[in-house]
Order: C-alpha cells, then structure tokens, then sequence
C-alpha cells in the first residue's frame, strides 16, 4: 500500500460510464473495479449508491464479493438539499448506508449555476457543502469534495469559488478536487488557478479534467506540476462527451516523467492487460492509438525507421513497451520496405534474410492484396501462411468442393405486432396469437480430406457459425485434434469503394487453442465469402498449429 | 489570404498516411488536399516526390487537378546525402522539379542519430543542411526545415541541436520546426526548450508534436505560447503510432482560446463536415469522441445534466458546437430520465411533455431493449418507430409470412491454390485449371400488403443485399416512390456476452431519399435476422417518409 501522499483517484465507474455507448451491469462494475484494483489505483469510484436500483446493489455486492488489495472503494453523491439538514436527508443516508469508507462529493463553486441550475442563494450553497461533509465525517467516514465547474466558476466569481473550497475544507474534507467539468481549460489556465487556490487557501487540491479541448492529461498533469495531490482518472479515458483524463496516460507520465510514486510496485506492467480487458467488459473495442497501450502505440511503418530500427530499437521510442506490458512491431503494409518484412518473417520465426527475390514477392503480394482489400496489419496467421506459400510451402488440409448456407425466419408478423424487435410491445403482445417467429441457418459443407469426399451439414445461430460447425464436423474423423481449435472472435468491416454500391467486405475471424491465439483475414463482395476465406485459414493454421503434417 | 505571421501546417498526406491502417491512392490524396484547403489551413505538405511512384504521381497530377484557394502545396523530402552535393543529389532533384512553392526538409539534429542512425559525422550533417536548404532556395523554393527529434537531442547534447538550428537559419530557412518526432515530451519539456531555443538563435520556430504521451495538441499550445510561429499538425490526428497533434483540437484553441487568426474568415464552422469527410476518405470511422467535431463532442447522457440543460445549454458546453459546424445532442439511454426522452422525441418533433405515462413506458422499454443489446444512439428513426408504436400508431406498411436467404458457393479449389483469396498465388495462378469460382446469394421474401400475398426472389452480392432486393421487389408493385429509398450503409457489430459461444449482433442500417438521411438498427443471435429486423424498420420508415398512409 502507498502512503497517503498523492492519489490515483479512478471514477471509471461513475463518470466513464456516462460515455455514449457504455452499459455496464453490476457484474461488469464488479469485475472492472478488480481489474482497476490489480493496476493499483489508491481509490475506485463505484457509483451513486441510491441514484438508481444498480449502483446501490453494486455497493451491497462489493461488501461481499469485492476483495480489494490496493484500492478504497468511494461512494459518489451530492450535497443536501436546500433548505434541510444532512442528516435528514435521504440521499446523504444513502451514502452513509453505503458501506463504503470514502465518500466523493460533488457541490457547487459556479455562482451561475448555484442561481441558475441549484436555484438557491449563494449562502446556502456554501452551508450545504459544509453540513454535508461534518455529517458524513462524523458518521466516519473520509470526505472528497468535487466542485464541479470549478474553473468556470473561478472566472466568473473568483471570490465565491474560492469561498467554496474554505467551506470543504471547514467541514472536514480531505481532499478538494477542482473540477474542470465542461473541459473548456488549457494548461495554461490549470497551472494559473491551482497555483492562485492553493496559495489563497492552503487546502489539499485535487483535479479532474473533461477531456473535451483534447488536453485532459497534460491539465492533469500541469495541476500535479501547480500543487495538487490527487488525480481523478478513467480507464482509457472513458467519460461523458470527448471523455476524462486517461488513467492510462496520466499515471505512466507522473512515474516515468515526473517520478512520482503513483502505483504499488509492479503494477505498471499490468497496464496494457487491464486496459484491453477494462476495454473488453464495457464492450468498446480497444483504442488501437491509445498512448501506451494501444497495439499501434509502438508500431513501426515508416521504410525509413524500419531500417534504423534495426540499428538501435530505443533510438525510435520515447520509452520500453515491455514497461507497460506492451510491445514493439513491424507493420506490414504498401509502405512496407524488404526490412519491414524481412522483421516481420524474423518476428514469425521465418528467416528471409538471405533471398531478396522473395523478399521481393512477398512485398509486391502483399501491396497487390492490400489494394483489393486485404489488411494484414492485425492478421498475423493470414501473413505467415501467405509467407509459408511464397516460399512454396502449402498450408492446406483440405480442397473445397463447395459450401452453401440457408438463413430463414418463418411465421407471420401481425400487422400490430412491433416493428423493432421480436418482442412484441407492451400489453398487446400477451394475448398475440403470433406464432413465435424463429430465425435459423443451415450449412452444407463438400470437401476432400486425403482423396476422401466428405458432406456434412450442421445448424447454427447465424451462416457463419453453421459453417463453421458443418466444416468441422466434415473434417473432425481425420482431424480429431481439430476439437482443440475454437472460434473466438469474428469481425466485420464494410470498405466503401468509390460509391455505396460496390462495397466490399472484410472479415477478420480470431481463433485459439489454448496455447496461443491468431487472426486471418477473408476478403470479398459477399460476406459470406469472406467470412469462408478467414475460416479456412483459421482451420488450416489450427491444423498446422496442432502438428498435423501437410498433404 | 491570411499573412505570413503564423502558419497552419497540415501533413496528413505525408505523416498522416503513417498510421496503421491507412492506405491512401492519388485520387484519395487528392480529395484530401481539397479538404484541407476548405478548411483554410495555409500549407498541405503533398508527399515525397521521388520516394514512391505515388507520392511523384500526386504532384504531377496537382499541377493540373488540384486548385487550392487558401493553401500552398509544399514537398517533403530529405537533406542531401554525405560527402556529395545537394545539386547533385537525385532525391534533391526530385523534390526541385515538383513544381512545389515550398519545400519542407527533414534533417537531423539529435547527435545520436547522426551518428548512429545516419552514420556521419557532426559537422557533415551540419553542412547537408544548410548546402541543401541554399540549393533550393536558389532554385526560387522556400524551405521549412523539420527538425527531427530535437527535443531528445536538445536533451542529449543542447549545443549540437542548437547548431543545427544555426545551420538551417544560414541556409535560409524560413522556418526552423522542432519535432518531438519519439512523442515523449511534456507541456513543460516544450515550453522550457522552446523558449531557450527562440533566445539562443532568433530563428523563426515551429513545432512538431507526436501523440505518444497524450500531449500532443497541448505541447503543440504550449510551443505557440513560448514563441513558435509555425503548427504542423494532421486531419483527426492520423499519424504514426498514436499519431500527430489533430489539426481540429489545434487550431479551435488557438483561435477562440488564444484569439489567434489562424483560419480565413468562414473556416472555422466547415470542420466538422472536413474531419468526417476526410474519415471517409481515408476509410476510417470517424471518432465519435473527438473534440469538438465528435458526433459525442457535444452529447448529453446524464440525467443530472439533461434537466439543467433544459435550463441553459452554455452552463454545461464549453463552446458553441455551431461554432465548429456540430450540434448539441441528447442521448437516449438505460440512464435517461424522463427529461432525456422528453426532449429526444421534441428534437423528432413530437410533443410528449404531457403525457407523464407513456413518457414512463417508453423509458421502461428503452431500458429493456439496451439491455438486451439494442443502442437507439445511433438509431434515431428505431426511436422514432418506438415512440409512434408505444403513441399507439404502428408504421408498418406490410406483413411477413417468411424469408430465407441461401449463400453459396461452388467450384473446386484445389491443394496448390492459394488458402488465403481466390486468386491463385504466383505463376501457379497462369496456368492452372481451376475452374472461376464465386459465392452468390438468393433471397425469397413471402409477404402480405394490403391483404394481398407476394412473393419475390431477388439475387444479391451477399446476404442482405438479396434480401434488400426481394423486399423492394415485392413491394414495389403497392408502393413505386419506395425507389427513392436506398441503403447507404451497414455496420456489424458482434456484441460478446460473457462467454464467446453465446454472443449477439447488433446491426446498424443507414438510409436515405434524397431529402433526409436515417439509421436503424437490429438485434439478433443471427446476423441475417437483426439485418432484417433493421431493414424492415428502414423501408416501413421510408414509406411513412413518401407519405403513405399507415395501413
């Protein structure tokens, strides 16, 4: 456990579950507060208990189901209401009743919004925020106060904010985080205000930065640099409109740039795990570009840095990726010089070194299939078996007579019944005599194995699952280690040509056998196709994976 | 025209077209350039005229093709080699025959790298630059010259960096750009080193910055507040790795927050209508939550700040998104409140404000549905249908008895040909036997209009397509205006539950007629059943834009 001293405050929870698209269920909270506890955060912001029936049972659950090794868990809420006491007021009870050792709230410092939004006088605002956090500091537990607008407000009425952040600090709040919640601020204007607020008031400074000028980490990092002590961060910078300060870039910059002890001993290297797996329990595909952690982060294209890449790696990267659990790679693309390829083959375990003529192919096939469509860059299974072929080496357990797929949906939709979904809407759908509607595909796979015809046919949720059910039910009596190989991921992606009508598809399918994981790629008009291309690569590198050799 | 004082610099066709994934043609290069001259920027740097057949073709081409109102067409390209002349040099002779006004010319100025990288000796690199910036300027060309990775060369060896400048300055240059070319630096890295560089050398500066920690637009600010005169950014931030300082979070700062006048008058609110467009181009989905032209820049989910909106948008925006041509937006989510809906379905021009009821039930089904894995988000016309179906006014123009869609494919591929497309691999493909083969789709769709039964079977390039074109066949008989409904665009998203097997697809299905655009979506265990529920919502929605009557 660190000291006291400086904080990593994360409200993925709260404020990156306000980001368009985010819906997370207690279970996801559950495991996404784990996995923030495994990258050292000091504090996790769980949620409003109160504010709705799944925040609170978030709380319940946490008390029983959450073991945390580094952070506290934080319950967020706001002050009283006018005109009451704390104590009386059902929402400050919620937060007492939490069961959470920290409370964050958020008040008012904005004399327009105390007006305008709060509608009540500038006084009761300041008594509201001060009762609040006696109360629940009485009551025992550790208080953070979060002045939304701060930096709007100091503007306006520098005086008022500035009589807000006294009025924290009189109740008895650790902490006043200095909220820059419309994300309007520059650097510039950070190190400008913290420096006068600290300065005016002598109390511990906290900052939380919207990232909507596109400068929420360096704000973060210029409060920091001005005095303050506590930085409230999301996961890869989820958050309402552009989003928050990114976890992810702030906490490497104070440790590596600034040398602060921001997490426990050997945490760092966890960062790029828990940001993909943060990223794969919300349901957004990972940030390719991400500072840090992105799979681009430390990717090389350029011809020109390839080959000095090959001189001195460090000469071309302002820090290690192993650092964060990252890594470095060769891109593989149209730009791709023989080093570039000649990196990748060696990253492969395929040494190319020796046969420029290759070398030559492989780059001239490559740029041709990129043109038609094909991307490489994430499809390194694709890669290696077209290297494997232009070194006259065919990875193919099977020729493909021919593969069909039957989607349909039979019984009547009614007139009244809902246009959006299956479900029928509200009460109407009780008494529907509507047959329930059922959508089901069928596919019809015929191939060769070793001169032996083989059909087999198979049912799935959707064509692409029933083809690949039905190709390895036809190939499994020879293949029996073909049971080890399973689908894991499946990707579509629409490239627009020049015009809406001729858009082709590409289907990136990834697969896994326990051991290590891959990626092909399929190319075509119809996604069908596609999708069969990437399948037959999966299957055939599983195959050469397992050992099997080739016919 | 805007003077010489500061200078917007825009390389995404040079240092943009480095990201991972891009794979720009001329006529992509072309549109581009077009784009940013829109937009106002003062130099678009083209390429690298004589790196690749690409790059020499586009300057070639916009000599004639390409007429810029606002911006110059400059060449990128390198100082001469060592130990020979820079009017002797073939690299130099292409970018003096580019026929570019200007000339930007990378050099080195990190010790290190001259010496590792570059493999000459200190003084040689000195005399590269200042003999090629003198030749090209001879030749009546102006020079910038980019210097890369400077600020860890200032930081190695500040004499030698600062020599380089001086060589630049002599030569003629300019403008002298520091690049943080590794991405390493922080706000105050820059501003300390730009500022002892301008006292040093007195040399015009401009800046460089690359996104590695997340600084980049920042550092970028914080190089102009020290003295710099010159930005160099890129379209969406595309660059290599994490990529470059976004020329759309750059400039709006400097303009409002800094009262710069960086733009020509009128710019400004094209950028947002530029950066998607440029996305288009360069094929990558547009981000949603980029600052101030994200189609999220300026979204509102939470329930807190959706009431006090109502109040005063300026309370919770840090600058007017019709500024920047975006607009305001409120979303729709299991976090809406009553408000959020309320001034949702008053945005569709519906008036629910009095009806505290169905405002409730529609809140209670929106919940349900996300749940299940819809997203009205980005659907606004499914919210449209929902809120018309729960007003007790169904928009359905038909009924289906059935569909079904059958994909296949034929034609023996055999062992020698390629796994990976269905082109045959090297001189193999000439003269082998292989039968054309090709994956076609068929669709019938039985349904009832108007009482009446149809029938309609239709071929498509894959599944949906089939499907799209069954429908309209039997529709189109009833209602003919259905013509002017097209499908613009189809997205997949696979949405994992919490194990891969059981996973669902959520499908997004745009539209239009001409008049107004629309989007739908889908959801469903089988991708062609959530297609379909999207496309039947798609043409229902169409025809109550024809204005049919409801049946």
């Amino acid at each position: 456990m660190l000291d006291d001293s400086f904080h990593v405050f994360d409200t993925t929870l709260r404020d990156g579950a306000q980001r368009e698209g985010v819906n997370l269920t207690v279970a996801d909270k559950l495991a996404i507060a784990k996995l923030l506890d495994e990258f050292g955060v000091g504090f996790i912001e769980g949620g409003w208990p109160g504010a709705n029936p799944k925040d609170t049972e978030f709380f319940q659950r946490a008390r029983t189901e959450l073991s945390l090794e580094h952070a506290q868990l934080t319950a967020f809420g706001a002050t009283r209401r006018p005109g009451a006491k704390a104590a009386d007021d059902p929402q400050v009870a919620a937060l007492r009743e939490s069961g959470a050792p920290v409370v964050t709230l958020v008040a008012k410092s904005d004399d327009r919004h105390v007006r305008k939004a709060l509608r009540t006088t500038l006084d009761e605002n300041l008594a509201m925020i001060t009762d609040t956090v006696r109360h629940l500091r009485e009551n025992g537990q550790r208080v953070f106060v979060d002045l939304e607008h701060f930096f709007d407000g100091y503007h306006y009425n520098p005086e008022y904010a500035l009589s807000a952040v006294r009025a924290a600090a009189e109740g008895g709040a650790s902490v006043v985080v200095l909220c820059d919640t419309n994300g309007g601020m520059l650097p510039a204007d950070i190190t400008r205000v913290v420096t006068a607020v600290r300065a005016e008031t002598g109390a511990r400074l906290g900052i939380h930065a919207q990232d909507d000028s596109g400068c929420a980490v360096a704000n973060t990092i210029a409060a920091v640099d001005a005095g303050a002590s506590h930085v409230q961060c999301t996961a890869n910078g989820y958050g309402e409109r552009v989003g928050n300060a990114n976890l992810f870039s702030v906490v490497p910059a104070l440790i590596l740039k600034h040398g602060r002890d921001a997490l426990p001993e050997g945490c760092l290297r966890e960062m790029t795990r828990v940001s993909q797996a943060i990223a794969e329990v919300v349901n957004i595909a990972p940030s390719t570009h991400q500072p840090y952690v992105g799979v681009s982060a430390f990717a090389h294209k350029a011809g020109l840095h390839a080959s000095a890449i090959k001189v001195d790696p460090d000469l071309y990267q302002h820090t290690d990726p192993a650092l964060f659990g990252n890594d470095m790679r060769m891109l593989v693309s149209d730009m791709a010089g023989r080093a570039s390829i000649e990196l990748k083959a060696r990253e492969l375990g395929l040494d190319l070194a020796d046969d420029r003529e290759l070398l030559g192919r492989v780059v001239d096939r490559v740029k041709a299939m990129e043109q038609s469509g094909y991307s490489f860059e994430a499809a390194d299974a694709s890669l290696e078996l077209l290297l494997r072929e232009e070194q006259g080496e065919s990875v193919r357990y099977f020729e493909v007579e021919s593969w069909r797929v039957i989607s349909e949906r039979r019984g009547t939709t009614r007139a009244e019944s809902s246009v959006l979904s299956r479900e029928a809407p509200g009460a109407a759908a009780a008494e529907s005599s509507v047959p329930a509607v059922e959508a089901v595909s069928e596919a019809t796979v015929k191939l060769y194995v070793k001169g032996e015809r083989m059909i087999a046919t198979a049912e799935g949720n959707g064509p692409v699952n029933a083809l690949d059910r039905a190709l390895r039910s036809a190939l499994e009596g020879v293949y029996s280690a073909l049971g080890n190989v399973e689908l894991t991921d499946y990707k579509v992606r629409i490239l627009e040509g020049s015009s809406g009508t001729d858009a082709i598809t590409r289907v990136l399918i990834g697969s896994g056998d326990g051991r290590r994981d891959w990626t092909t790629v399929g190319v075509g008009e119809n996604v069908i196709d596609a999708s069969w291309i990437a399948l037959e690569q999966a299957v055939n590198y599983g195959l050469l994976n397992q050992g099997y050799p080739r016919i």
